[in-house]
């Protein structure tokens, strides 16, 4: 199988994961299409710089444009927006449509692989998890800090062909990469640590991880709100064991004084997103029978603090 | 029964509270000797002013000292300090006691009796909630916006000859008084309404009573904080119904964009009175067996934002 078998792939959202995931692929021979807005400009005259693990890939020429319709029909459609801005998918997604195309979310959360089945069918859709620490320092320039692994996986159904190529497509990209059969309970997993951690750093004024960890009463209230969230994923089918949510906490202490990045968004003042890391799960949480006060009450507050704008 | 029944009496504390009980006890003829610091020149100088239901009250020659040894011993301590400011007690009380002498604190939340009952005896120790809207708009200056009724208790023993003298006396003062047979239940029902509303209006960022009612999400969530406080204080022995915390949501409706104390004192970067408004409930609660998840995550979060100081 090579890089080339993807075939023809649209990357939607300028930021750092959409840069960094579509230029190492684009790096390796894929034919890899950038979607760009405040961006374009810059990667048109200076292309992307993707500083990793020591190294600097300039990306010299890529192929980018700043409408769908430029770009048009793909076989592959990678969606890095933040989940705030899904409404502008509804004008984009379609000009990037054929028959088959397949489109990734790689956005944070629960929810988004619905939103996009409910409009263009579930069988064209995919998800992925990106493990990675990773910041756009400038337009076009993208500094990846630590890890990158990513799991991909179909929207309810287990891995396809396609699955697999994706997986193997990022690989020869050198990004760790492993099919995900159950992809919905590997984004529990995500979130047993983003709910606490993302949320607690806002609601406590704006702090960083090693603060929570440091601080007695969050820490504690940082595993209650992973013990929710675990009883929730398990009554949802996800059978995840307790020493996952310890271990959880554990790796936290090697992140230092890491500012989440809802954090980031928060005090930046841009929209935080509320509702696939708080608000849905926690109403499939309580649909399926958990007790969830703590997750309740976070969430509730998140939206007003997000509404206010960060401190 | 004459106002003079209760002999020598020292406030403490130059705050609002300490500043209009008193000076209405003062204005009706009550022995009343203030401890000042802050005000002390200017009440010295220019005495104590009320402004209180369209007219002013002003007392042109208050007695008042900068130091408890000054005053010498009491028939009656006033306590109007904050909580937080308890330690400063170990040095202010010795000088003022003698046979017999009561402390009365009408400071807020749970703890109050307790620290004063362990240093200088059960048996001296009086509480009352004042159920007020009031500010210190200059030193010797007090602006008495609304409400002013005050219960009075025991600590730890129902209502005794010196309980209705202080009751007599505020009475005669023009301020509604009632004797409180239980006085902790009384201190239960006034949390019900400061827990989630002092609490939550901070936690979410600086927002108004009229901001949280307006909220469904912070609304509902303040609902839920009532009920777990009215778990705990039932299985504390204190009988309050369901239908009282539906009328303090109700009666909230009316005040509007209110600031609550506690959320001032965080945003003018004073010690917020965390341990007596939420971490002794809490402790208490837990420790009769409720569940209270929402006030345990409101406690630790507001004891790092109160760290970190207000928005």
């Amino acid at each position: 199988m090579t890089t080339h078998s993807l075939g023809k792939i649209a990357v939607i959202g300028s930021g750092a994961i959409g840069g960094y995931y579509g230029g190492m692929l684009a790096h390796v021979g894929c034919d890899v299409h950038f979607l760009l807005r405040s961006d374009l400009a810059a990667v048109q005259a200076q292309g992307l710089t993707i500083h990793t693990r020591g190294e600097t890939i300039h990306l010299p020429h890529v192929e980018c444009a700043g409408s769908a319709e430029e770009i048009g029909p793909c076989d592959l459609v990678i969606i890095a927006l933040k989940a705030t801005a899904n409404a502008a998918l509804e004008k984009i997604v379609p000009p990037l449509l054929k028959e088959n195309t397949a489109l990734l979310t790689l956005q944070n959360g629960l929810g988004n692989e619905e939103f996009l089945a409910e409009r263009w069918g579930a069988d064209r859709v995919m998800g992925a998890l990106c493990f990675v620490c990773i910041n756009r320092t400038a337009p076009g320039v993208i500094a990846h800090l630590d890890h990158g692994s990513i799991s991909v996986g179909e929207f309810r159904r287990p891995a396809q062909a396609r699955t697999r190529a994706v997986v193997e497509a990022f690989r020869a990209a050198r990004i760790e990469a492993e099919v995900a059969d159950e992809l919905v309970g590997v984004r529990w997993r995500k979130l047993l640590w983003n709910i606490p951690f993302n949320g607690l750093s806002i609601a406590a004024g704006g702090v960083t991880v090693a603060d929570i960890l440091a601080d007695d009463g969050l820490r504690k209230v940082a595993r209650l709100l992973m013990d929710e969230g675990l009883d929730a994923a398990r009554r949802l089918g996800h059978d995840i064991p307790d020493s996952f949510a310890d271990f959880q906490i554990e790796r936290s202490y090697s992140m230092g004084p890491y500012k989440t990045s809802s954090m980031l968004d928060w005090q930046l003042g841009n929209p935080v997103e509320i509702e696939p890391i708080w608000g849905e799960p926690w109403r499939q949480g309580v649909a399926a029978g958990a007790s969830m006060p703590r997750l309740e009450m976070l969430y509730h507050l998140l939206q007003r603090l997000s509404a206010k704008g960060g401190a």
